[in-house]
């Protein structure tokens, strides 16, 4: 297996591409790609200032390092949801992210403290609520609400997550199953700004396999927690991405195939409706930001 | 586990339905839940005369049975492909559609045989055609084209297939991941006559697992063969079935949903469009029947 480009020894070789890399040209695939997805998209300009949303994993330092490789003014937020099961989960991984900003001058790095700024842990809030068996759905509440704060408050007008090919297909794959035509209708790379209050959500990284965003940490030599959040065991997100992967083995592609046909198809009308993407949305009485709720956001009953 | 109905034994638990029954209760839930759907899909009326396609598997046999049994005029065709690998697969099918039908009075089976026809079996024509790898998709060319041929010269204005559930969440889920469109806005449980001359299909069990009508046959002491067709092995759509049962095993009712969520929001919206379900057809000037070719039916390409 030799690189495509150069002829050295490949360090990865992608079958649904055809295409090997060495351990020098394959991050330059990865910028190049991640450029042209942004282009492609249309997700953001030279000027925007732009919040990546970092979790200490492979994925969200990655983006954050293309994205300045790019020469993108891009800063990072991390949200510390003091998981302390996995022997320290939240601490380890915030740990991560700040040594990883330290090695890049000129970027900053937000950190809010859930149990610090609303006085109670996931692992907490999850018990009070009874819903012990499936915190994630608490923590999505809780990232998206705090990610849009904090953009605003800091004036940042598109907000990056590191969301990759597996996970936007194992996304898509339970919302077909379900047939969710909301959230089909919302699913894409972009999810466009909203005049009242809502910062632009662009995944530049949807068109990466899971294993070249690792391939990438790897050969640049960034440290990131590897593990899984320890609440996330056994969550049905998990048990659709190994019928992909399964599905991924037995014909290479399948997962960029269903995702890009996907977003070509809803280009092509599918889905289409009077409906815009997005709900009406009115303002949360207690904390201000947009929400489709009728009295206080999912966000604030949280906490009341 | 006992009958809900009557407290026996039962031979049958459904667990997506929460149901158990015994053998005397199982065969009339069939016919009864048959009736509804034929009822809720508007399928057709007493006064129809319906062809079913039969193959001498389980789930045409068992339709063909419980349409007799709800007093429908319902006759069968039974295609013969001159399949003889797999000791005589299609002898032994068409030997055992005989004998169901023998066992029925007031019924008529129309029996046509490809090779006597049109002078090629399966396996000749695939080779010829170079298509011995996917067989299949001749198979459906020429059965949908005779289906419909007979229909039509015999004055039958509705046409039946056994489609079981399994079958039809395979099929959406392969139309899925390619995010066929066109292929998505004809699925579902009927397909619309044409005034130029295509019957109406119908898939009245379109909602029974495979191991419903399974059940249904052995209860009712119907002979069947059942083994798949030997060009079927290896073939993608049973490894999406595998893939579905995996995924029906670990969340009882995966397929029901899947595919009955799919109906809802077709019936909600989703798909729809300025284009009709099917798309302009013209006469093929060989054989006569609607195509959407510019020149000669796929059926006719194959044998010129």
């Amino acid at each position: 297996m030799r690189c495509r480009t150069c002829g050295a020894p490949a360090i990865i070789n992608m079958r649904h591409h055809k295409l090997s890399l060495c351990a020098a040209h394959f991050p330059d695939w990865v910028v190049k790609h991640t450029a042209k997805a942004i282009r492609k998209y249309r997700m953001f300009k030279p000027e925007d200032r732009i919040l990546v949303a970092v979790s200490g994993g492979k994925d969200s330092l990655a983006l954050w390092d293309v994205l300045l490789a790019l020469g993108y003014h891009a800063d990072g937020l991390y949200i510390d949801l003091g998981i302390d099961v996995g022997g320290g989960y939240s601490t380890r991984s915030r740990e991560t992210t700040i040594t990883f900003q330290e090695s890049q001058p000129r970027t900053k790095l937000h950190i809010i403290s859930i149990p610090n700024v609303y006085g109670e842990s996931l692992a907490a809030l999850a018990k009070r609520k009874r819903r012990t068996d499936r915190p994630c759905s608490l923590c999505g509440v809780i990232k998206r609400h705090e990610m849009n704060r904090i953009a605003m408050a800091e004036g940042y007008n598109v907000l990056a997550t590191g969301h990759n090919l597996d996970d936007e297909a194992a996304i898509l794959f339970a919302n077909v199953l379900h047939w969710q035509i909301g959230y089909l209708r919302r699913q894409g790379p972009v999810l466009p700004a909203d005049g009242e209050g809502l910062a632009r959500k662009v995944k530049p990284f949807c068109r990466f396999y899971e294993r070249e965003t690792a391939a990438y940490v790897l050969v640049k030599g960034i440290d990131y927690i590897y593990e899984e959040c320890p609440f996330a065991v056994g969550a049905t997100s998990i048990r659709h991405k190994e019928t992909l992967t399964r599905m991924e083995h037995a014909s290479p592609g399948t997962k960029l195939q269903f995702y890009v046909n996907f977003l070509r198809a809803k280009k092509e009308g599918l889905l289409s409706s009077h409906d815009r993407a997005r709900p009406d949305l009115r303002m949360c009485p207690q904390c201000g930001q947009p929400t489709t709720a009728e009295t206080l956001c999912r966000f604030c009953r949280l906490w009341n």
